[in-house]
């Protein structure tokens, strides 16, 4: 039977391996969920990048470039890190370099995995369905915050443990760990993650809204994969 | 107000401050049960090594030496890792020597705190009234399983936050994460435990009986805390 395991912090992952494995990333506020919404309105593609500079200097490239530090917009950049700046019409077809403070580093750091997914409960289901239909081991990747565990990703965790029961076996405890948080908070998970330390730093930035977006089951049937360093939607690639 | 912190592995310490804090190492299977058993039943003093031969060595110096390899008592050792090793009379008044696995390298790592206390199910309730009284922030570290986060010492963190949330505050998302996995499982504990990664390994070695002894609350009233190297009942240095 195949194994799913649950890396909590990019900081832990010297511990795992993930040759021969898929890595979904996640990084649920907002990184993995912007990634996901892009791709399902027909953004192109996305290129992450850990370096700010390197991600700005794209623009030249004709890419338009999207970023934040601490959760904040940068000035001179077209796109901020909320989901609803990648559903704009003029983005469609177009190529996006992204850098944000978390999910970048955890899509680096889980490079050698035969394949690099982005999971949002955004998708879900396309995501743990496409699980299942692979031959292959799966280790989910929290992004975290600076290191930390955190508890939007968590949930996240523990909800594609959930769906990937009866089809996977856990590898060690942090499976257990996410999805019995997930199922105590299932009933209310925005109440738990506005509670969240990572929600409360960013409900200061007025981004309520793009909080309950991004705790939204299934809104998009798009499951994205690192292709040559750029994220596509799986389709664009069959 | 105080601040509770929770380091779910040893390998994610470096994101932490210890100074000025009281840490409480927690390894429920079984390294701080097997101390909290053996201080409660009037063994003096409890010497951690993280190296084996150190360990080994101290028998010439009159210690009873205790020791573990991967869940397994080494053969020329007076004890084993099973808390009801600690429960003999021939220990009163005596001087243990001790290497784990896990336990031993958790307390060398909280180096530099204000204070480092042993916590266990066992000595929940005087921990946490200890705690209670002192003016420090907390911070409880977690020994894990080889690095990677388990699902007694987590579920331990999250009973300890519960009896200090309206006395502390959560410093990050850890607590809560904790403290959600432990009220969910709470009228199941041992079930839990039982089914975690770690358990199923010790299972093997026949030691079910310390699992459920090791998740008993509140059997002993001893605060264990560390004096120059050694581990003592915190009412031996009053």
């Amino acid at each position: 039977m195949k194994s799913i395991d649950v890396c909590l912090s990019p900081d832990l992952i010297h511990l795992f391996e993930v040759k021969h494995k898929v890595v979904v990333v996640v990084d649920i506020l907002r990184a993995t969920s912007c990634m996901t919404t892009g791709l399902a309105h027909g953004i192109k593609s996305i290129k992450p990048f850990a370096n700010l500079e390197e991600c700005r200097e794209m623009k030249t490239a004709g890419y338009y470039i999207a970023g934040e530090r601490n959760g904040q917009k940068l000035d001179d950049f077209d796109l901020g890190n909320s989901p609803f700046d990648y559903m704009q019409d003029d983005l469609q077809g177009k190529n996006v370099a992204v850098t944000t403070t978390n999910g970048t580093v955890a899509i680096e750091k889980a490079s050698g995995a035969s394949q690099i997914i982005i999971g949002s409960f955004l998708n879900l289901s396309a995501v743990s369905n496409y699980l299942k239909e692979q031959n292959l081991d799966v280790l989910i990747l929290c992004a975290g915050w600076k290191g930390k565990v955190n508890m939007e990703d968590s949930l996240f965790a523990g909800a594609l443990v959930e769906r990937l029961q009866n089809d996977f076996l856990n590898a060690c405890d942090a499976p257990l760990l996410a999805l019995s948080t997930f199922q105590a908070a299932n009933h209310d998970l925005l109440n738990l993650v506005l509670n969240s330390s990572h929600a409360k730093r960013l409900k200061k930035l007025n981004i309520n809204d793009d909080i309950e977006f991004c705790l939204k089951f299934d809104e998009y049937d798009v499951v994205p994969v690192l292709n040559n360093g750029e994220i596509v939607a799986l389709k664009e690639l069959a």
